[in-house]
């Protein structure tokens, strides 16, 4: 369309989002290409699995978002090849892309650490069709256990585990144990929803390894509080439709969710570069790959060392490498050197659940309610447009007060008679 | 569990749930089975359908709505045998349900006319599935016209039929123009989504059948000025994935949506009584099935016919016979004869798209502005649940000022490189 400089941006999440806008004011031309329609604030994303949030709450169609931008094209499609030498991104449905710059910013996904067949009984949560279908998981094995007339089997519609301690997996357990003993109180007539055992599985001596050792135990004693039992130091080395296998011991339990591992995305492939254990690209100081001066990566995908440290995968890391691109991109077109990225690390959040966190913002640290509030103010201010934030404080204090959850909608309801170990992958 | 009559309600439409609600106050056992998990307003259905509402805008968790009820029992689950001679219920997971009364308020589905072979090029809309599929399709058309190169194929994708020119029909394709004209204004860069062409096909002589011609007449007037081509008069005689066939002229159109007929739901069969050709029950005047004192019709499934007219297939005619159902229950169990339903018509509305609607009270006909407000406020009004009418106005005050539609999310996305034709259908 023109001889200005084609900025292709593989990924619309925090780094390529954050990249492309850097970019609103120069004169190239970028096309972002993603899988999916939107735009998806994933720190929320546990709120959706658990019924509180509904889809649109916490995602916005990115050709909205980048409505303004003239100098942005939205494609919607999947990135199959990269042929550096002529430098072209080709997509599924066979359209090629040239590009003067590329930035890889397709995330991550789930790892099974060479288990994939537990995919199918330990769904993780990356997307927001994950959510929808642990949601679905969630909802019918109260109903199941509702209808069941042999104890053992109600027992196991009522054990859920939750397999991994970081973030997600505290997250999913705490808010778990708040729907069997709030949420539910009073709606079933066969079963006390409060019977219900919610287990968080990690295989490390703590949960939230991130933070301080004071913080994970505060955490620990949180969760427990709410109702969920806490099990460290032991490894899941099983996983079926019926339970998992905890060291030796079988554990019956027809719902499992996995919150242990993460692989970053198979684009990383595509380079033919060398790639690190969880298929992240190590990258230059400026975010380059090496010996490619003209492809950059971004968040989840990117293998950044700082002071012997991995940078971390989180959204904030995302963001900034996202913008240090586009400034390395404006060096690149200038013909001058590139700054090298520096992590800004503002400090770490996890909530727990109703009214309890951790805050650790170097050294200072918060827990329980005050964590909490701090915890809400920086997720709603982060969401990302206007009438999202609005609706979504509105559903959250309605849900304080009320312990309800409005979203308790089961979609996909084809699926519903069927065993969880016989369904289909949702779509 | 006692010696209390078993009262068994299949379907927790407006039909099931007003009975039920009804017999709150009875000395009975009640059981409610539905196959989803929620009670559905069905008259928003279409603006889940167009992205401008979330599912659980529109629908509430039957346990929900039900838990300070403590004579009923929710079960989720699908009918799958009646026995009248042991009066008992079968469900797909073998479990059998005894009942003294039955209600059977299971509705109504799609009707292809002898073509069940359209379903899959021309979904219908009835669940909450179906609206979630329709949005996907009606989003992907306008991201797959942007990538498309060659005219004629980008053409037919921004080409929509919708067919059948009822109150859904013109729901569907009303707001379906004004996304083309508004909602998505300066998103895309290819194409000009307001050069989209939206045809209303109507196999009869004018839209809303239903209302007083100079009404009819008023909506096609509304449905043009918002940019609906109407077409009346000619049936369709064929529809596959590439369009359809408008008497001899086949028409390219990637995306057709299927308004134009609906049966009564399949279980009315199980009865093995005579069945009106929409598969309907005819029903004695106090809705009992002829021969069968103890079961009973309401909602889409019952043909009740009054002063010479059939009952519309309508919101408030299925709450009144739910209301009359508990009545009848109750007079049949305290050995009285039941008085016979008379099914009050209040008046009949009909929406066209932003600010433009029909209302039909008796005579008092309103059209235009003034009618879209009234239809707001009759449906914001009739919406279950305190919460969802507070959430909807939101919605709806921000779509008004800002043509925004929030829930432009595009769920289930493997099927997004699949041709419509090839995709499998909606779970």
């Amino acid at each position: 369309m023109s001889s200005r400089p084609r900025i292709v941006v593989v990924g619309g999440g925090f780094g390529g989002l954050w990249a492309t806008r850097a970019l609103s004011g120069d004169g190239v031309d970028i096309t972002l290409i993603d899988r999916r329609n939107h735009h998806l604030f994933q720190p929320l994303l546990y709120q959706v699995a658990t019924a509180g949030l509904s889809s649109p709450d916490i995602a916005a169609p990115l050709r909205h978002i980048l409505r303004n931008q003239r100098n942005v094209e939205v494609r919607l499609g999947e990135v199959t090849g990269i042929d550096m030498q002529s430098r072209t991104v080709t997509l599924a449905d066979g359209e090629q892309l040239p590009y003067d710059c590329l930035l890889l910013a397709s995330g991550a996904t789930h790892a099974y650490f060479g288990h994939d067949e537990w995919s199918r009984d330990a769904p993780g949560l990356k997307t927001l069709d994950d959510a929808l279908a642990i949601r679905r998981r969630l909802l019918v094995a109260f109903e199941r256990a509702e209808a069941c007339e042999d104890p053992d089997e109600r027992a196991a519609w009522l054990s859920f585990a939750v397999v991994g301690g970081g973030p997600t997996g505290v997250e999913l357990a705490g808010t778990l144990a708040e729907i069997a003993r709030h949420t539910l109180k009073r709606e079933f007539r066969n079963i006390d929803p409060s019977h219900a055992r919610v287990r968080l599985i990690e295989a490390g001596p703590r949960v939230l390894a991130s933070f301080p050792e004071s913080l994970s135990a505060k955490a620990q004693r949180q969760l427990e509080k709410l109702g969920v039992e806490v099990v460290t130091g032991t490894a899941v080395s099983a996983i079926d439709a019926r339970g998992f296998t905890l060291g030796e011991q079988f554990v019956p339990a027809r719902t499992v969710l996995w919150a242990a591992g993460v692989a970053a995305s198979p684009l990383g492939a595509l380079l033919g570069v060398d790639r690190d254990r969880a298929g992240r690209v190590p990258v230059a100081s400026d975010l380059s790959v090496p010996g490619h001066p003209e492809i950059f990566i971004a968040g989840d995908l990117a293998s950044v060392v700082q002071d012997g440290k991995p940078v971390p995968g989180v959204a904030p890391a995302a963001k900034q490498m996202g913008a240090h691109v586009a400034t390395a991109i404006r060096a690149r077109l200038a013909g001058k050197p590139a700054a090298p990225f520096r992590y800004r690390d503002f400090g770490n959040l996890a909530t727990i659940g109703r009214m309890a966190a951790v805050v650790d913002l170097h050294g200072f640290k918060l827990s329980g309610l005050l964590a909490w509030w701090f915890w809400l103010a920086a997720h709603v201010f982060f969401l990302i447009g206007f009438r999202n934030r609005i609706i979504v404080l509105i559903n959250w204090a309605w849900a304080y007060w009320s312990y309800q959850r409005h979203a308790r909608i089961i979609l996909g309801q084809d699926n519903l008679e069927r065993h969880p170990g016989e369904r289909r992958d949702p779509s």
